[in-house]
């Protein structure tokens, strides 16, 4: 059921830069939709102690976190529990794919921070040709086939269940790092589950299977999930260089419309640089919608 | 009398960006030196209410302001009180003079804000030959001769007090907001006051007069004293933009070792975005001094 909302600026992602940006979005009295993951900057609410982020000498990550989150919903803000998997230039902005709901925006705003995610050989390379993110979005095209589901975490497994209703055949490689997460998966009878480590999709120009360190799975779709997608996985065509997106210094990524802010535009992988970068990507596209679509 | 201790980062302007690179500097183990005005952020003091700096709903600039200072005091860092002329590349690194007292560092965050100063026609061109920023540094050049004061601040008349003790002549065009300021100066029989607007520097190679509204004016020097100073005309070849001084994505200006954070490097003039550019920027200048020092 897609909405038919469309926002002014859609940030993707709810730890400091993507919080810095929505509020900076919304004080700008733009329409803004924080799309979010299930807990907002573990990173921060890990951190023993913060010392660097002026006005706040001595504080721990996780009250900073409290005192962000706070400010963020006294504002009027909330953060929608989303993983985006896509998202999709169009005539009046960008279609935003989540699991089960797509948005609209006018622009957007990356703030996915720093991935430390590997593709495994050929993922890349056949994403969209039988790799997919998305069971929801992609699922109805393995109707009575074979898939697996790579399940770097618990929401693929609900995925792997809902894949089971439509494919023929679903193997589930879990590869979540707590063991007892498994558990609701191997009670589905319609579905295979093989301990193994996952090496290459293998195919040509079309995905055919997967090579896992200890056997040869053949397949006709296989569906990778995990908490983090590369910022270049989630945009077409979108420039990144080693270190994270490439920003200018007005946080503009190479394609109109698109910023990005904090540790996913590169090091160092801070605090205050991640606010300040929200901020200056929220007000650039703030200018950007104003520029493009008149000022509200 | 010049110090002779090397400071590894200096510090130039004391407003959020100049305290967050201060701050980062000093957590990273640094020698950090703030040189910073009489009063540190008079626009966040005059600011009744910031919003947008993430972690603080709802709190006044002077509020802000205060936790600013008590953070950068929680480190053992202070502020010394001076107004730099002059950033003079050498050796090991950098001069900064200043009124009386000369700092050396190895690295120069410039946080010196937006200037709204506008410099008269041929100032610029004749800095250096006649025109002057500093009486303590040039005056002894002008023994004996007759030297004009454009006195933008209180300070301009302390200069020109020092001037009168060395020059022949001293004429100070006094240019303070507040008429009262001026008693002083006038009360020194050695100095001519004229109240007019100088419209130019006159001279071709070497300046040779000020021309004024209603006159001109024949001297041998010009000490232009204002607050603040432009940064290209702080640092010799430094690149400027229209909107600010230019720097990459790591705030390195055009001139190695000098780093830049802040309202001067350009828009949004936003409080976010500076504590961001300072914290990059120091931690760049600390990297600087590792790979060119040695890590200390």
């Amino acid at each position: 059921m897609p909405e038919e909302q469309i926002y002014d600026i859609a940030v993707v992602g709810c730890g400091p830069a993507g919080l810095s940006a929505a509020l900076n979005g919304q004080i700008r009295r733009k329409k803004v939709i924080i799309l979010g993951s299930e807990f907002c900057s573990p990173k921060l609410h890990s951190s023993p102690k913060v010392d660097n982020y002026l006005g706040f000498g001595d504080i721990t990550g996780e009250e900073l976190r409290q005192k962000f989150l706070k400010h963020i919903e006294s504002v009027g803000l909330s953060i929608n529990r989303a993983r985006v998997t896509g998202i999709y230039p169009g005539e009046s902005g960008f279609t935003l794919q989540s699991q089960d709901v797509s948005y609209r925006a006018r622009t957007v705003v990356l703030a996915t921070g720093v991935s430390t995610v590997k593709p495994i050989d050929n993922e890349i390379e056949l994403l969209g040709r039988g790799v997919s993110y998305c069971a929801t979005c992609d699922g109805p095209l393995f109707e009575g086939k074979r898939v697996a589901v790579l399940a770097y975490n618990q929401e693929a497994l609900d995925e792997a269940n809902f894949l089971s209703e439509i494919a023929a055949e679903v193997t589930v490689i879990p590869l979540l790092k707590e063991e007892n997460e498994t558990n609701e998966v191997i009670q589905n009878p319609k579905i295979k589950v093989i301990e193994d480590v996952p090496k290459a999709i293998t195919g040509e120009n079309w995905a055919t299977g997967v090579a896992l360190e200890k056997q040869q799975l053949e397949v006709d779709g296989i569906f990778v999930i995990r908490d983090a997608i590369l910022p270049d996985q989630l945009v077409s065509g979108l420039e990144v260089a080693p270190d994270g997106i490439k920003v200018n210094r007005d946080l503009a990524t190479n394609i109109e419309g698109i910023f990005a802010a904090g540790d996913c535009t590169g090091q160092p992988y801070q605090l205050s640089k991640a606010v300040g970068e929200g901020q200056v990507a929220a007000l650039n596209a703030v200018k950007y919608v104003d520029t493009k679509h008149g000022a509200s």
